[in-house]
């Protein structure tokens, strides 16, 4: 009999760990979990010990495209990190339904849409293509701490 | 007896006639639908044959609010190209819920609600006053393809 | 016995008065709320008599960090203010689930979720911390009217 892998089988086998959960500085939540649909929080990628912010600056001037891919790559893992922490695991992801992209840019660089597309495509690797996203991928003036991509999410969850 | 008219009727009458619609260029969905709500990605205005981008450039410098507005109304055009693809046509659409504007534009053009009214004032005309969504327009630095305006959409669908 | 304060025993104690609803200038819905759940237009801080923005400028340069987090709290108070007018009050409001923050920044300016906290702390003052939303703060170009912040929101409401 052949077994759908799980996200857990998927993210080991492509050497994938979450980073610890990011804690929350003010009055908001990371995620909110309603009536099967969970919000979350815009996050950024991170490196560890002590936390800080990876990939920080402007996409077309300090960063290339493809550092600005592993940044929204990176951030999704934030995302994924925020999911886990709140709902037990990512067993409970049914799908997603929104992605939002918001990557830090130079005057001129309009491929927002590839640098997000680092993000979309590991939803893909560990979820499959069923559970892929509606998406939004624009180019704004600063983002927290001087990241270069935030992402959020409105994604499908399970009783 | 009177009939409401049908959008489809609506759109004969206006001379609207939807564009193809826009292949997908990476690893999201167009639209997903979910518990009635239909998650429409980001969307900017087209041109046929072959498919390319219609008013690109910077808001305030390369278009003026006209042609701001037109890129509005376009790119709606483009976000119910994308809903009749996934729903068989539009007579499933409910309402709109809300729609996202983000205009690209030079600095000191504060008129972007204006620019986004092009594309409300069209969900007007088409589905009537009682589908009219909630609204937020921003002024971003940089869109993908260098698209004038994109928008996105929170739909509600009937089954 | 003690009795839970009602948002609005909260907002006399802290001497806080909601704003007059804004006109809709457009073709859009302040409010449109569908199965338990109330999506709110963008809002921006306003001052009455006549009505007109209230911190206009870009936040870094024409506006310091605290006249931006009192921006954020004033139009806060205007998506109550809509959500007021739409609900028939606001004890229907039941949580917040989506925060969305949009600052209008000067270059180098990365304290933009400092800037939202202004309203976060405000909902927390009002409505509890169980309330508090998830949220997204990004730096933008320019907003409608030259607003320095525009906030919209996804809320969970009582029928």
């Amino acid at each position: 009999v052949h077994h759908v892998p799980t996200v857990e089988q998927n993210m080991k086998e492509l050497g994938i760990v979450l980073p610890e959960p990011v804690p929350v500085k003010g009055r908001y939540q990371k995620v909110v979990v309603h009536n099967g649909i969970a919000y979350v929080s815009g996050a950024l990628a991170t490196l560890p010990d002590p936390l800080r912010v990876a990939y920080a600056g402007v996409v077309g001037a300090d960063l290339t495209l493809e550092e600005a891919r592993e940044s929204a790559r990176v951030a999704l893992l934030g995302i994924l990190s925020s999911l886990a922490e709140a709902l037990g695991g990512l067993d409970r992801v049914e799908r997603f339904l929104h992605l939002g992209g918001y990557v830090n840019v130079a005057p001129g660089f309009t491929k927002v849409n590839h640098v997000i597309g680092g993000a979309s495509e590991l939803i893909d690797s560990l979820f499959g293509s069923d559970a892929l996203a509606a998406r939004t991928s624009i180019g704004v003036a600063e983002l927290p701490d001087g990241a270069s991509v935030v992402l959020d999410a409105i994604v499908a969850v399970s009783a």
